[in-house]
């Protein structure tokens, strides 16, 4: 019988399709361990901070603090975690047995994976389109974030395919190591440094396979021209536009730099069920979905990259870079 | 992206919600790895013959054949077979490292749990109201089969609460080992052997939490009187009685003694998607469609144990038990 807790902690609303909340759950799980450890824990059972009511555990990453001693921790499913609660609710004992293989291994040669079409005007201008092809080890990360490569790849490829380029250059970026600490992201910033200057924008899809139903952008004055044009010509899905935030993950590691960053949003209400889960697997991605984020990111990229002129960076003041917790 | 594959084996029709298919794919478990080890294997994965597209795999009884090699046999899940499929329709070479720590235990005793509520006038007279306690081990069996186990208990609880008891004994019977041979079944028709030809009927829910949309029984001329009564007289669904077959696995072993058997029919559209994997818990049981088999079940115990006389037994020629594959 349904129990009475509630298992989602969103509902579908304009919040779910938004994957809000997330990165204030997530904490549970980063800096779980050792918050119950300072209590006197010797182990930490997380209650899963996806959405799904499945027997598979939401899981990513956590970090121990120093001087804290470094106990084991686990997430449950939601289903495993309810049904531990029922017990104690009703006063049972419950004797659990921990059996952890997981380990972090020393760190390995990666490399982002960058391709470009040379723009016909200005080839040194550049419109950056991301994406990371790293993804949380339990599932295959067909929607974290295989989904974001196929958007940049084919509607780059959709581009590339026309007779006419766009003015700039418009360089593909899939990451390495999003999950594990930005590393693709950062490294990027340190081999490119002496073109950061001339990244007219820089563009993240990381939200999943859903129908695409926004862009959030960060930019200078009058940027938002652009933006309102783009979204009362596209006719794929009601697209809505809105300033702000660091674009993505990966891209946020271009924002000291003031280059105006653009992120897709993907229709999210489904998205953390499967995320950093072992559901994360192409059956999730259905095609007609995944083909309204590849139409929105091909023409905000074209638009991007064929403005007469480039959007205004974004000012000096606001540049600062939001601290992630992943 | 979708694959091509179709995941279900039945679409949602009147034979999914019968679960019509599942005795001949099952076979392919059963009797899998000896077929396999004949034709030269040295180890069978199996594509789990469940219908839900998800990673949990599908499990249940199997059989090693005399004289032939026994290999290792595991299911894996639709989505991971799917996935070695398309690598191996591309040619990939796929290495696979078969990992199994199951094993089976020699027989522990176990018991059949048997409550009663004696009949008013006739309490030698039997109706017996059963379901099987235990389940196969990945889930807790919320499904398959608590769920039968809760329409037995509170039919009968329902019937006790009224001050007038029906005519004959109502006994409820939770059997055990339903899933590794029958045992309780096959256990029950020797220890009540002097009892058998006083069972005037006997019923069994095993198909699952979800809305009842039909009985199927088996008993001698006449008998669809009742049935046919019965179902224009309940509410609670559209209702639907079938003659034939032997009610269930539990108690069709009582067929060879002729006694008229009941078999409840829950909507099992959904049930392999859980069955015998992982996701058979308590929050795949809706309270609202469960009360639809307590109030099926409460309705044709009173019938049966009330009537003023009792449905004619099966015909002689007609007791020979169906071989049951699990």
């Amino acid at each position: 019988m349904s129990n009475g807790r509630s298992v989602r902690l969103w509902a579908p609303t304009a919040r779910a399709r938004y994957g809000a909340g997330y990165g204030k759950t997530a904490a549970l799980r980063v800096n779980g361990a050792s918050r119950a450890a300072k209590a006197g824990a010797i182990g930490l059972l997380l209650r899963s901070v996806g959405t799904d009511a499945s027997r598979l555990p939401h899981t990513g990453a956590m970090r121990y603090q120093e001087g804290v001693p470094r106990i084991p921790a686990v997430a449950l499913s939601t289903v495993d975690a309810d049904l531990l609660h029922r017990k104690l609710g009703k006063g049972e004992t419950v004797r659990v047995r921990m059996n952890l293989s997981c380990k972090s291994l020393p760190d390995a040669e990666s490399a982002n994976v960058v391709g470009e079409i040379p723009g016909r005007e200005k080839p040194d201008e550049i419109v950056l389109l991301g994406a990371h092809l790293d993804s949380w080890d339990l599932g295959t990360g067909a929607v974290d974030d295989a989904a974001g490569c196929a958007h940049v790849i084919e509607a780059a490829r959709l581009i590339g395919a026309r007779p006419t380029k766009p003015r700039r250059t418009l360089r593909v970026v899939l990451y390495a190591n999003e999950e594990f600490g930005l590393r693709g992201g950062r490294q990027y910033v340190i081999e490119h440094a002496n073109e950061l200057q001339k990244h007219v924008a820089a563009f993240e899809s990381d939200s999943g396979s859903g129908r695409v139903w926004g862009l959030q952008w960060n930019a200078g004055p009058g940027a938002e021209r652009l933006f309102r044009g783009l979204v009362a010509s596209l006719a794929v899905t009601p697209l809505e536009e809105k300033k702000g935030g660091d674009g993505g993950a990966d891209i946020s590691t271009l924002k000291a730099s003031g280059i105006p960053l653009i992120g897709l949003r993907c229709d999210a209400s489904r998205y953390f069920d499967v995320h950093h889960t072992a559901g994360d697997v192409l059956e999730e991605v259905k095609d007609p979905e995944l083909r309204t984020g590849v139409a929105a990111t091909a023409a905000l990229a074209w638009a991007l990259a064929d403005a007469a002129e480039p959007l205004a960076r974004i000012p000096e003041e606001e540049r600062e870079e939001k601290a992630r917790k992943r």
